[in-house]
Formats: C-alpha cells, structure tokens, sequence
C-alpha cells in the first residue's frame, strides 16, 4: 500500500511561458508520470504518437468522449484534445504523481470535476511569461515563421494569460533554473500535505 | 508596494524532531523572520534574551495578555509561553515571512485566529520523528540527563506527537539535509500561491 496518494499537477500557460520543458523536465527526474493527451490534429515533424500525443481520427476521439473515457476535453482552433482518465486515475491511486500540461479549458474542467480522487490530487499552476516584450522574443525566437503567424500566436497566449487568476499557483516565468527550481519545490512540499495521506 | 503577502510558517514537533534546527536554519539563509516567543521560564545556561526568547517576568506576561498584545499563549509544565503580534504582523504585510517554532496548544490558537492577515498567510507544518527507537536516541543523546527526565521527555514527546493530524503538513523527519530540502520546497512552493498575492 502506498502511503500517500498521488499529485494532480495541472499546468497551463501560453506557448512561450516554458511550461512544457519545466513539466517534461519534472517527469524525467522524478517518479511522476507525464500524462499523454489525445489530439485529432495531425503530427508535427518530429511528433511521436504515444510520446507527444495519441493521434487519434475525429471518430475515434468523438467515439471515446461518448463512452465517457475523458477525464477533460476541448476543442482548440478547430482541433480536438484530451485525457483519457486511464492516463491519471490508476497513477494518482498507486501514489504517483502525474503531471498533465493542458490548456485553460482543460484546465477548467479538471478543477471542475467531482471525482473525489481528482479533486483531493489536485495541484493548479499558471506559468507566466515574465513580461510582453520577452513573450514576444520568445514567440519569434524560432526564427521561422511569418510576422502573421506570430502575431497571431501573441494574441492567443495573451487570450491565455488573462486566465491566470483563476489557477491555485502562479508561477512568474525568469531563469530556466530558476522556475525548475519553484516548480520542483512546488510538487515536493506538496508531497507533505496531510489530506493526502493514505489510513 | 510589496507583490505579495509573507507566509506565516507555523512549525510544530516534539523535543527530538529537529523543527527548531529547521526554522533557525531558514531564517538565517533566507529572508524569514524568525518569531521569537516570549516566556516566563528562567533562561537556561547559553539562553541569550531577544535570541532565543523574550524573558519576561509572571507579571509582565500577565500585563501584556490582558492588553491583547499576543497573538497565542499558552501554559507549558507550568511556564508561560506566547507570540507577540509585534512578531508577526508587520512583517507579513511587508511581504516577508515569518517562522514560528511553538508547541501544538499555541498552533491550535493561531490557527483558530480570526484575524484574516493571519488566516490567509498561514501554513502549519507538523515534523515528526522516523520513529520512536530514533526518537529516544535523539532525546537521550545529550548524555547529561538521568533515565527519569528521559523518560518525561520521551512522555511528553508521544503526546505532542498525537496531534499531528490536526495540522496541515506533516514532515516525516529523515536526515538533516532531506528535511531541511522539503521543509525549504514547502516555503518555496507556497509563495507562488495566488490568493496571496497582492493586487
């Protein structure tokens, strides 16, 4: 038996914000799992499926939301995500932590669900760029893209960022190690908190 | 303007658990306001007045109840014990933190506070011995004392012990440097909280 449950990390913020290297990061060190989720939208270059995302058809995605298999799922510029409740539940009851890296939607929905588990797992984060013009030297930092696609990547994370103060914790984005550092303490104190320990 | 509310860190434990290493340590190496209590007990042999306590006479102590001037107080084996709220107050609304090492009947009375500074920046932390063998080495480790106040403290120790669950957290003492890691991550991982935030 194990002698705490696990943690529910939800951890949004806007592309830029560094959320998905601090999250990726967490789950490489520690014994945390990294919660894949479904997307309907094609692979990227590079992209693996069952690393990156489980790509899944509109059918196949629209066939599980029926059956209730999500735990949260959104639509997101015309694209479907998701997270399988079989990515969370089973890790959390063996007293691991899971770390899921979704947006303000999804967000939304995990901190409005009533399962007891989820709800006593729970740990909400917004990461936020430190400030607009780093948000921006970071949006453009690809160097690839037209000045179209950036700024509509601007307006979208800065659409993302209003929502922060509906989070339990925010993190104010600085120094890579610098946000590790807050991040890790985050998980690792509240490792320590009582109503999640086991009988 | 500061950006945020300090945390009011209140640290528990039985004599053997190591809190009072833990809180004198932070306070050196960070910017935490060590609370120093007041009492009516004589000081001990090193004890220095203002350091490690504010050694008051009985009718001091009785003289500054009745002004409202402690934020809790409590009887201890026949001695008074207390927190001015000059120790703390100040200091949270600075934005800076402040550690109180105090025994489970002045947590009770800090948490049970009305006052909503208070009620918004604390976090209470319980540590615990491994276990009751290490325990005892730990108590009786001084050397100096005879089998009789062993046993007392070792007593005294067990019934501390049984609140812990009143407490929010709780930290399963290991080494020195495991401790101080986790106690350090709860304080870190706390000051990204929201509802303390300043708007």
């Amino acid at each position: 038996m194990p002698q705490r449950n696990g943690i529910l990390l939800v951890v949004s913020g806007p592309s830029g914000s560094g959320k998905t290297t601090l999250c990726r990061r967490i789950a490489n060190e520690r014994e945390t799992h990294y919660s894949i989720s479904c997307t309907t939208r094609p692979p990227r270059p590079g992209e693996v499926h069952g690393r990156d995302y489980h790509f899944l058809s509109v059918e196949e995605f629209t066939r599980r939301v029926e059956s209730g298999d999500f735990l949260e799922h959104a639509c997101v510029h015309g694209n479907h995500y998701g997270t399988l409740r079989s990515e969370v539940i089973g890790y959390l009851e063996k007293g691991m932590d899971v770390v899921m890296d979704i947006d303000v939607q999804g967000a939304a929905q995990v901190r409005g669900c009533e399962d007891r588990m989820i709800r006593s797992s729970l740990v909400d984060l917004f990461v936020m760029p430190p400030d607009e013009t780093e948000l921006l030297a970071r949006l453009s930092g690809r160097g690839t893209d037209s000045a179209e696609v950036i700024a509509l990547r601007m307006h979208n994370a800065l659409e993302e960022m209003r929502h922060w103060p509906e989070y339990t914790f925010r993190l104010l984005s600085g120094t890579q190690e610098e946000d590790y550092l807050r991040f890790k303490s985050l998980l690792l104190g509240e490792r320590l908190r009582v109503s999640r320990l086991q009988p």
